[in-house]
């Protein structure tokens, strides 16, 4: 076993000799010609999400349920030279709302299908497309005292493969990202008092708790054509805290 | 819900209506001032791989067991502008590969733990670093008569979530990514007559058997700063065949 | 190596040398004293349970939603000398079943959690109790055809996962069958037509399909004492089809 | 949902104003006229199978690699009356050991395989057989600083995927055990301070860490009958700590 290490040794010195390279090379935006369309996008990781797929050369369609928040978000992305258009899009009026959100499930679960379904129509005529949901690493490890939430979550890694198997013949892949703690105001407890943030953090690999913009690459990155034999699948982004193997 | 329905239609409505931008973004490659060790790859995945990264900006050092392979693989690469070098590293003599060929788990986890052992002292001079494994699909369903070949890949995410915890504290994240049915060498058997291939694609939910292409975009983007929030996981390139959830 | 295989086959020696014991020990039953509500028990895989936990020591309430379906598993029971009750348990009017009837994730999940919060004060009182929750396998791999079965299958994995992490401090554990292809009125499209189910039975590696019996025993072991320490668990019943790691 | 709540009373009322039936069903031994061979077995968990093995009937062949641990576990268990024998099966000479512990890989994985190997002659002549594989919460959750030992149990997942769908054809069931914490010589510095054992009852759901006996059930059920169509599967025995979904 000796023998073994020191090859592999010598096989790692040859690569830390070399200099550092730099290639300077430049990528064209992965999204150019895409439209991308982000629900929940005025605020956190939906926001963080509509801003890179526009960097990466999407036109964003941002929508949410307010349209003050919509107008915000529209002039923010503009101010920074992307392509955004906003869009209103609620579930019902306000008495629905109410019991809608007694209902978690029907929000997370049955809104991410019907908006799927509503779409695919629209990438059917574009030749294809490609849908990203966003779970949560809940949906694997509940989060204390979130049960209908957890659930829900857990609920969209079978959509996800439901809806992947389901508009594969029609060319649109489905895939799904499983965010960590990430600093939004969804999850603003674990970490506005300093004390809580710092023991939360002992908890995670990397010590620190994740960014929006930790979440935005791997949907770019979902999006794009780079991504085309994947489908189905779960990417979690959680800095290491337990997933699943 | 029929109300739901309709909300969302419009919100769909809203998105298809846009036209189509043009955004002709170029983005510095994300692997700039990067070097990349990338073993097994003057060929199939590896070779896919490290034409990637290399593409992608970083400098890649190629490697494999034979100079000519080495030398082959290097030449191409240069051929297309990209920077690379290339290192022979075997683990062992002959006779000794004779007798590791027989225990493939030593081959595909131990020398893959030991040989991140090797180079986890250059990264941490560096400030950091990321690891990539390559798994399998037959990780989590088995292939047909493969059994060490399975049960190997099934220790490499285990290995993965083990790296991730020890390395992270360095600053090195551990990611692993699982290949579905790709056009290689070792996969011939399946794709090399055309009636075989026909019936093999049937059970694949996107109808084709993947190229080493399909598996590079992930792992450089596994490497870019873009997933610096992602250690531990697996990410399942398999055109929708069953993984998991 | 062949050392080690020469000396393990020794051990397997020694052991098949052992005649075959005929001990004829007598166990009480497992589930004696314990009371078993079985919901939808009147047919297929929830009958076989009754039928079993009843077998085992326990008093079952067998309950669906018609009367005449209920006395006649009740009648079929005590005809076999078991102890049963019946009750009729709807969950609602006509009309709401069949808005409920379209929207499958209240009836698997919602329903299933509020059974459970429902019947918790009475287990609490009794110091402690065991709840089984009955998924599918195509929470992990999806029937075709079946998506929102499926999807609130998945759902399923995550409420007994929230529901064990709940009830853990009342002394109440929740764990989770997942069945394969079982033979019932639900699957008789696959078995009804000899062809059909002898090339279904190709795919399975226990070359049969299941019977409403095979996923009896493990219910009946999780609500025993020598489930003690197992909650959260979801235990695959379906002859190796491909599930999960 | 009002309603729906209140039905799923009624029925639980239904439920809990039965009186407790005192059924004193007797069982005959659920392995009866079976051969149990438990390696590893003069202690700890592998000690709490085998004795539950031959109170459920079985003949049981105690294994280990010192002739006075084998001899004081027979003598233990004949006393309780138990039908049992022993047998010690050593992989090999000191020397050989020394090399084996630094590869746990190699005892926990090969010799599993090998074992299995050389049993399944005798199984098949006794017309099938079961075989469960003891790994570990670890392969799923590492156990910190355990790092070879974690992977090697995430290999044993894999390794009973495989070995089930190989030995299907002759009707073998290849299933896994993944204990949690479980109070033996191998987790002693968990719990040998009572300060360190009242922190990880915390991270416990049900608040004690498990026993060997905790183990046993389960792996006699696994052999039984009742499991019959269960194959490549993995239970939890953990007390609801993370596992997996």
């Amino acid at each position: 076993m000796r023998k073994l290490g020191l090859l592999l040794s010598r096989c790692a010195a040859a690569w830390k000799s070399v200099r550092m390279a730099s290639s300077g090379m430049a990528r064209r935006a992965p999204l150019t010609n895409k439209v991308a369309l982000v629900t929940a996008s005025t605020d956190g990781i939906g926001f963080a999400i509509a801003r890179r797929l526009a960097q990466d050369g999407a036109h964003v369609v941002i929508s949410s349920r307010k349209q003050q928040n919509v107008d915000r978000a529209v002039a923010t992305l503009k101010g920074e030279g992307l392509s955004v258009t906003g869009t209103v899009c609620h579930v019902g009026k306000a008495e629905d709302r109410e019991r809608l959100v007694a209902t978690v499930l029907n929000i997370n679960v049955k809104a991410t299908a019907l908006m799927t379904t509503a779409v695919v129509p629209e990438m059917e005529k574009r030749g294809g497309g490609s849908v990203v949901i966003v779970a949560s690493v809940a949906a694997f490890v509940p989060f204390p005292a979130l049960g209908p939430y957890n659930v829900s979550k857990t609920a969209l890694l079978g959509l996800t493969k439901n809806l992947a198997i389901e508009l594969a013949p029609r060319n649109i892949r489905v895939n799904c990202l499983a965010p960590g703690l990430i600093k939004t105001n969804f999850s603003r407890v674990l970490w506005m008092d300093k004390e809580r943030e710092e023991s939360i953090k002992e908890t995670i690999r990397i010590r620190r708790i994740g960014t929006p913009e930790d979440c935005a690459g791997i949907v770019s990155f979902m999006c794009s054509e780079d991504a085309s034999y994947i489908t189905g699948e779960t990417v979690v982004v959680a800095g290491g805290i337990p997933s699943r193997l």
